[in-house]
């Protein structure tokens, strides 16, 4: 019986027309920028962004500090949420390596910076201060739970920044989420913004991979940062192969898994010991109630018994993520449904 | 007429007393360990804070960087308040050169760092997370105002720390006036600290110079990095001659400066179009009302023109902070006040 | 017709063997530590240097950078070869991101670093000196034209740092060459090392892909800093599939290049206006006579005319480097050969 | 009897009139840049080396870090001398706080680094190489001895950098060693240098401090640098009072320890058992001949039972330096050598 892994996007893997396209993908050295495939993929990508130029990246955390990186240097500031990604999950990179403090502001329930928490944390001019350089937003917001931020706010964020002559990055790991679910071309959810990075890998099925869009100025500048990191990659278009499936195939299929979360949501509103946190966009949160017959646990030793991966979100042990993707289909959701009454009723 | 400073105990010169030890100080080169004052001053602050070691450096901003870089390595996070010195004016220094995390936690209104937020912010391990090293706490602190915070908070902070494996670090540039608010002996107030930075200048009136205090071992590691940043001084012993009478003399006189800013608050909520926002130790927050006959540049001017400076402080034009000192006496606080009424009527 | 391409072993592509198996692999979560070819490579790369873990990263230069980065802290010096890769190809990673000191000394022609000038350049207790953690060396040594370096020295290295409370480091980015050309298995070649970087790319064919090997300890720690540099992939099976093959297969193959090599050098030497400089390995460095009937742009030109790409060395317009590989077989050295004397006659 | 320390000028006190002028020196607060003998300091400085400001810092350490960390960032590289003060005895500050790699070429025999040395280290544009940003020299040459470096090789070494588009640093803690030497205007001997650094303490017998010198945008980021190492401080004008009369007079006396020197040199040549190496400017070095009667931990005990201070240079027993300046007159020059054959004979 096929394991249903509901911990993260991040576990789907590739298509079977993503592995043919990588077992006859074209190479060639992409340090030399001689990867036909790389430099279609990161000119479609820069396209469909409404930005000049893109560069290929390991990781989502690998185009967050490539980015921010670029836009700072050594002794400036990054205004970021204090539950993003860039300030929880990437082992305080900006700092450890490049010499940037991160500034955090709270992240709004909305998944937003509140513009008068970013206006407070700007630095003035004093040699007290460092120089704030950046504000970087997060769409979808992942901690809070695949939460989607309107157009209007990123435009009027982006707009702030600039009034501020400060720059814009926007860590949409998930933007095509975002996009799909505000129903806009992803060109117009970052509409002005200095950079974006978002994945191929997580619901968009590559194996591996994400890719920065900016300014050709500001790519150049990013490539240099790619290397410093070890990130420059020989036979990319083996993975750009997948990576232009998932960019030009995969984004327009987002919405059955916003559609598979909100199934999934209803479904498991039935179940006892089982309570829906939230649900937003291919994100689910459940709560494991105090009353429960199983502990949390046990309840996931259960439902791994059952062939189904489920775990407490790190932070709260009744608190669990499922993440909706290409692989998580609707019978598996019943399975899953049926699965958790079972071990807890 | 002599000029009347209120911005900051850091514009305190030093005393004739001092003036002459300087003039009569023995010297040697402290890089080889060999100035005899240098030696003392840091032998005396080590045993007055019951610790093992001390070292001299220039600046009390210089001080917490040598000590959290002592404390942390590269890709370390240190838990700081969010309106601390640490955080707001010193340039993002353990960030910018040290390559140390800081995860904020909010100062709360009496000055310190709730242990339920600290204990959120404390990371666990995972690959994705820095490792939390270091708590570090301000006493008084400054930007709120001068606040002291309590022998019981900086105890129960400190085991803390400690229950989770983590150092303590106390940035106390004011630890002293923290220690005459409660009538303890500042070994008291720091017990079971890991470091302790505190201000020979400010109002302890020496002209250059603070200290930093803690275990021999953490001190010879301390020494080193106060020398990586250009901090080893050669005949530091001129300055130690004026550091020991701030040591031993001028920390027994800080009542005096807190009772003045008591009667300059008192004084001062006579005067119309001005209001006493807060007071505590040697700090005084007014605020000029908007009502006030003058905006706040012109009541600043005004004030100038009476050989009184006084200045809005950073955030709020209409908020000026008066620090009480050595140099500024009763007579002066009478000064002042008729300077305002004069002003301001 | 196929173009030749001389200038690196890093242009080659994958096999066809390689292409079947990506498209075939199964993933996981290489984050997780579920993807079951990374965890095989992982380990029987380990197995074959005699280490104990090993862990799959996106290039050479991320090898080193993360080897570098987990035994020297900010502020520790490493001692490097002037001509290494790390010193001169990586953009001086391990200062700007790492905080350490490279500490170059000369490499000798036979591509090995005097001990009496490691000796020298290791550095006292001294405050005023960093902290020497580190010895480098690399195998074979490119820069120098692909000298491979006996296992003698290595051991001897090896020793000596360890005798030194130093750790050393093998940047074995084609240590399978110089095991090739020593009959030695690799596990010998670094016997006591630390840790080693080798490539599953260049000769061994793998579109993309290097590997470190160690203690489990190290690796452990090198983990976190893959990750802290946004190294860390999601399904890299894809990429594992082929690095098995690169591992298990292809290193036994390695003499032909080698012949090969010197089957070119023996070709070449009969071209009038070209010069054989040195062979070793798989590299060839050529001479571009003065009075060659073309000038070295010109040269390189009419070889691309030709579809043959071979290019300058950086430092020097009339020295080229040819590396030979499994793509470049006997006929296409020919053609190679028959082109140059058109070309140049 | 009075202690003769033979071991470095660093270990020069003050003198009476710079005690006298410290006791009554009118101060600010210079974070402010309200210190009036602070600001006059700078200025003078400035003046006098043709530049158009100055910044006092604690240490010529700080002076070397603060200047090449304005000039380079993070990923930066530096040319420097491989005996450079910069590379061997500032724990590699550069690399560890600033993320600048340190590029050293051969420190020659008369203290220059080789034009085509520097040529040859300077890196293209290429993707794998950090930038090149900055030329260090180092007048006179410590490690060396004490070697002055003719205002001709100044120049065109300025003009060298100039011409390939980078920086040019002085590490001038003894320049006016140097102009002494050669007979010309410190303004003459760095003419067109980017930045200078210089000691006030060493040979000329200030307490504490360095000065930078440069242009106003740099001497304002320089600032800045100065601030984030915590190097800001208070009533410097404490120092700054020594540091004038170590400016205009003690600049001026500086040929009688160089005529102290070749004296010391001349007298010594007669002992027994001790061979005079070399002289330069203020330094003597010494040779402990192998037939001495004495071991060379004897010979410096023996000597230090004679109240004269003299150890062994770092990397090698036999090797003594002696550095003279303004305490060290001809009697105790006589006495030195008294002491010597007594020891010797």
């Amino acid at each position: 019986m096929e394991t249903i892994d509901l911990r993260s996007d991040t576990v789907t893997h590739p298509t079977s027309a993503m592995r043919e396209a990588m077992a006859n993908a074209a190479v060639g050295d992409d340090v030399y920028g001689e990867d036909p495939l790389v430099n279609q993929l990161e000119q479609d990508a820069a396209d469909m962004f409404g930005m000049e130029a893109g560069l290929f990246v390991s990781s989502g955390t690998q185009g967050n500090l490539v980015s921010v990186m670029t836009h700072c240097q050594r002794g400036e500031e990054a205004i970021i949420g204090d539950v993003s990604h860039i300030f929880k999950y990437e082992q305080g990179g900006i700092a450890a390596l490049g010499g940037i403090m991160p500034h955090t502001v709270p992240v709004q329930p909305d998944g937003t910076l509140a513009l008068e928490d970013i206006e407070h944390a700007i630095r003035q001019e004093n040699i007290h201060f460092p120089y704030t350089r950046l504000i970087a937003v997060e769409n979808t917001q992942g901690t809070l739970g695949g939460i989607p931020i309107s157009p209007d706010y990123m435009h009027e964020v982006t707009d702030f920044a600039h009034d501020h002559d400060l720059k814009l990055h926007v860590d949409g790991a998930r933007i095509f989420n975002a996009a799909t679910h505000f129903g806009v071309p992803v060109a117009e959810m970052v509409r002005g913004a200095d950079s974006v990075t978002f994945c191929l890998s997580k619901g968009l099925c590559a194996p591996i991979g994400s890719i920065i869009v900016g300014s050709k100025a500001f790519i150049d500048a990013a490539r240099r940062n790619r290397k410093i990191l070890g990130g420059g990659m020989r036979q990319a278009g083996i993975l750009a192969a997948a990576g232009l499936l998932a960019l030009h195939d995969m984004t327009k299929r987002l919405q059955e898994d916003h559609d598979n979360a909100h199934y999934l949501a209803e479904s498991l509103s039935e179940v006892p010991g089982i309570s829906v946190m939230s649900q937003a966009t291919n994100f689910v949160f459940l709560w494991l109630e105090e009353d429960a017959k199983l502990s949390p646990s046990e309840f996931a030793a259960a439902m791994q018994d059952q062939n189904i991966i489920i775990s407490p979100y790190p932070g709260s042990e009744r608190k669990f993520r499922c993440v909706l993707h290409y692989w998580i289909t609707r019978d598996k959701i019943d399975t899953v449904k049926s699965a958790m009454e079972a071990v807890l009723s």
